[in-house]
């Protein structure tokens, strides 16, 4: 049987960026979803240069992305979703724009600025019944999702406290003396509130945190209080932050872009009654896991000790490093899985909307909300909801 | 700019075997080459479902490798290479046959059964002036290659030592005593001599250590002596091998299916008069290196502190796990632009060229051939070349 | 030139107790402090067959604590120190009748319950001119005494963000509910307020973290918040925290002993603008240094890249691991050259003074105050000092 | 009841020797053995001055180790055994002097020279019914007696693969030609045959690979080839070696002084049919087991999942580093448990005789001598007994 295919466009995500090009070759992997549109870039030539790269026909290459809408929305062989790879600050008038125009949006976290837009897009979404995908692609990985079946199996007893810490250091020039007294200059988007809105780190990478918890352990964060460090610029570069869950255990969150040593580290524990969890998105094909008493084990992608349903995401033999790609693929997967269902009249199935949704992209923005506002408050508790 | 393509066929890989698959998905990473044709499956429904799943026209789509070779190599359209990844007793005949054909290959390894047919495939290629790959794309992971480039600038000083190990667990069930009171009937091609030849595994993974040590070094295997177990099996399951290089040092080898804890621990150490080196394909993104009397540094992908050309091969910002398939990316990488430039009528620059070919595939059987002879009488030195 | 040696006396550390073995093997490895009297237990037949194991004369074997500071301070051979092991609530009463005995006091940590009783020891031992040592043991390991020299001598550069945690399991069973519904009852004594104080977790082994890190870099802590959770129990199993130095800077820190797969897991972490730190206490034989833009260096015991007054405290080559009871040994060794310089007359060097006091015994009473403070006020911010 | 005790005379062991003192803080540690006699050095200031820091009476500090044998076995509180810890090339004549004085000895490995030496020690000590231990001390490790149990006990089924190594990096300025173009001169007491013999590495770091493989398994050499590397010099600087047991298997070994980022590199593994176990002596207090496809389990000294006898080792709470000085410990723990019940007419348990001896010194030293011949005759196979 024919392998169904389904098309996509996308706006942003020209040569000149990284994570466009990441969303492209995931979703080639598995070849179901072809790139017939785009507006790649505000550049002319680069979007130009992006559209012919991609073999993009020159009537479907927009110069802007409210055309691009329009226009898709009309023709009878319309895009089924558009990709929104641009920076934070246009999130919302994008996908806004194509959902209004009836198109399915998968959307780069984080979502947008403001939590009025993020509802705003969540009831959108809900009222035209499109899919809204908001791509926390560190779900996708196989061992995380061995991992959040294993705790809802019980495996770990009740939840008692979750540690989650992000730490890169990729930003520490912004902040050396040895940089600053060399009079080199910085001007990183990210830390500029017009591009960024009010968080840089914990928006960019603070958010995969509380993503991630939620996502293995389902638990959702009830209120937290917070340090920031922004070291003399206009945004966060350092947090600390402390949460309590709805079952009023705590749990202990750092994220930093200034810690030398860490280059994307992204560690999650969840502790329980009966054993505890590990994961490191450095070494993503592992999942340490302790039983209460018992020696700690390393499991990897193989048959035996993982469920049949995670580990039908392994694509490769145990021991074969999957990789970032694979994880976004795996959520593009199911994604496009959804579509096909949708666009079929049938039912996605439990596993095959096992991704991201503009609800988590709503989590995502009230949680950076949260944060700033604690730690701009002396600290105070902050509540959720 | 447009990005010039190409096409290729496949022979083998249908949707039911593994490595296949990779290299399509490999291949679909960069955009740049095109599947048009296949002969994927001697059996007729895998052949076309898989067929179908790659969306080649049923004209394309053939039934037997030799047609393929023929009516391909007529076409005015016909493909630029041939991916041959069937099992090892095949890839022979299947190369041989599109050579002559004129068409360029790409064969997985080990690349032939005997020296005689490596040494008759090496001629053809170079007579007809066609490009013979073989993927040993271990070779293409980014830290791979900047391992080489350090041991080139002479990070280690002259090389005194190699330890190179490859070992796996998967094949333990074939000789567990409680597997064999069970009943259970164990038949893997692989230990089966018609499919595998000589060596199972020496040939599938030990041949590895021998071209790995060889990228990185250019160090060629003068003799070598072994022991290897087949435990009551046809094949081999384990070997032990003792290398002299052609500077007189030593190496010391060791491959096996048969050992608990290694999913796929192939681990390469090289050392010198001013350092050593270490690199583990199960965490392909680090790079232990050590300069004499100091401490142990851990490389990853990232600026800095590795060389622009290696660092060229890194799709990830450092401390994304690139894994696998990016590997097999990076190996066709060079082969398509190489094919591209032959194509236009260009010189393939030294970068372009920096994949492993027929010579290569060559070395891999002679050492095959080496180790077996050796164990097989007393474990005697057998020399190579 | 013969070791000069001096002698000492125990209270607490029977053969069924654990730390008090660990202080006399410690002081036993360098063999220039002699056991000469004990109350080792209050239990008349652990107190002799103690005194018996150690080859205690009778009459220095004493049945209660007072009676030996009292007989000790008379003899002409009278004790240079006492060696406190006791259980944490009688830490106070214990050292104050020694130190009015004019006897030399070492003791374990937490030094006692209130701030109060801390200062007034402090006080004592001051008016009294002696030496009142408190076993933060973990600053004897050799590579904690590097850190603290590279972090002096700046090779991290200006103190930005500091990340500690202090992970156990042993208490799992407490709260686990298999045990309990087992019908097995706990009493752990650490559990107790009335042998611990106001706290368990944070009073046994967070106290290091806040210990370690002013150890290390000589920050003090201004103020912190803090959640504490207990589970049902009177006192704390688990602990967050976030602390803001005298420099505006933040550190989070993290205890427990309810965290499966984690048996002694101190680890720290301290950033700087020009690099980053970490250190073990699993495995401390080794030091993470990550200069700004450069690959992690595994420091290790052993020349070259560790300064000479560090380096001086490592007793075996580099690669042969150390351990705890070296720690130990390296923290008396300290403790017992300043009491022999202090008995002949002479001032004791800076090296001499490396060990922790009266001072930093107080410290880390305060810190566990302002914690469970915090954390019984809804994580208001604790002001220390 | 008392703690029984014995006393010791040491033959080496100066201040200024490294692994003397290793033994004294061991043997210090339980406090059961007196040290009360002894030759330090044959330099007299060194002896005199060993002799007063260990507060040894003026007449049991010998001058030479012959009156030391003489003059102890005739007082009626000589000394229970005698601890050599001189270079190599004098173990045998000491050991010999006081075997025929009647007293126990424990002595550094390697044993001795020849085959012939060691054969004639072993003899004399079972004719003179005395005990006679040889110090590969690395059996004292808790874990490596866990690892041995559960070999025992059938944890990884039957044996079919061994892979030791031993590597380490601090000869390697011998051979470093920066180093030689200083002038720099080197005279390492190891690199001269008359100090040690014919083997320099593998006689004392490669030895440990044959000793602890047999104590684990049980398994013995048959027979083996090498190959190995003087790289000018007298001695061997690198090995590497095919060994086969009495069953057939094999074993690949390597050893080396030249492995830059090695410090201590004691590395074994043990594969069975039903499991693999993994130790390393820079990391001792952890053991990695697999079993057959299940994940891999980080053992560590705690409860439960480790045997009660050889729990009994552990002298810390998991999560300790417990070190190399108690793995002395426990050596000398056995034999000093071993002499006392001799003293007493009573039978050592199999526990108590838990140690290393003459007939695993002598194995040691075939092994050695097998090595060197095979190597020096083009890697014949060379048959041990």
């Amino acid at each position: 049987m024919e392998k169904k295919t389904i098309t996509y466009g996308m706006v942003g995500g020209s040569n000149q960026a990284f994570i466009g090009d990441v969303h492209r070759k995931a979703i080639a992997l598995d070849g179901r979803a072809k790139l017939v549109a785009g507006c790649f870039s505000s550049n002319p030539d680069h979007n130009r240069e992006t559209g012919e790269t991609n073999h993009i026909s020159p009537d479907r290459l927009y110069s802007d992305y409210q055309a691009m809408a329009k226009t898709e929305s009309t023709r009878p062989d319309k895009i089924d979703f558009v990709s929104i790879t641009t920076p934070n600050h246009t999130h919302y008038a994008i996908a806004k724009e194509f959902l209004l125009a009836g198109i399915n949006v998968v959307c780069e976290k984080p979502l947008c600025f403001t939590v009025e837009q993020a509802e705003e897009l969540k009831k959108i979404s809900e009222e035209k019944g499109l899919i809204f995908a908001v791509t926390y692609a560190y779900t996708g990985y196989t061992m995380v999702k061995v991992a959040r079946e294993m705790i809802a199996d019980g495996k770990i007893g009740k939840i008692i406290n979750i540690n989650a810490e992000y730490a890169q250091d990729w930003l520490l020039d912004e902040i050396s003396e040895n940089e600053k007294s060399s009079g080199k200059k910085f001007s990183f988007w990210r830390m500029d509130p017009e591009k960024s809105g009010i968080s840089n780190c914990t928006g960019d990478i603070g958010t995969h945190m509380e993503n991630m918890v939620h996502y293995l352990t389902g638990l959702k964060i009830k209120r937290l209080h917070a340090t920031i460090n922004r070291f003399g610029h206009a945004l966060d570069l350092n947090a600390n932050m402390i949460v309590e869950y709805e079952n009023q255990i705590n749990g202990g969150y750092w994220c930093s872009q200034l810690a030398a040593g860490h280059k994307n580290g992204f560690v999650v524990r969840v502790f329980g009654t009966e054993g505890g969890i590990e994961w490191m998105e450095e070494f993503p094909d592992y999942l340490k896991f302790t039983p209460r008493n018992s020696a700690t084990q390393i499991l990897s992608r193989s048959s035996g000790y993982i469920t049949e349903k995670a580990a039908s995401y392994g694509r490769l033999p145990a021991g074969h490093p999957e990789g970032y790609i694979i994880a976004f693929a795996n959520t593009y997967k199911n994604i496009i899985s959804t579509i096909l269902k949708k666009n079929a009249g049938e039912t996605p199935s439990e596993g095959d909307l096992d991704f991201q949704t503009v609800t988590d992209g709503l989590n995502g923005v009230k949680f950076v909300h949260a944060v700033i506002e604690s730690a701009d408050n002396d600290s105070k508790w902050v509540t959720l909801d």
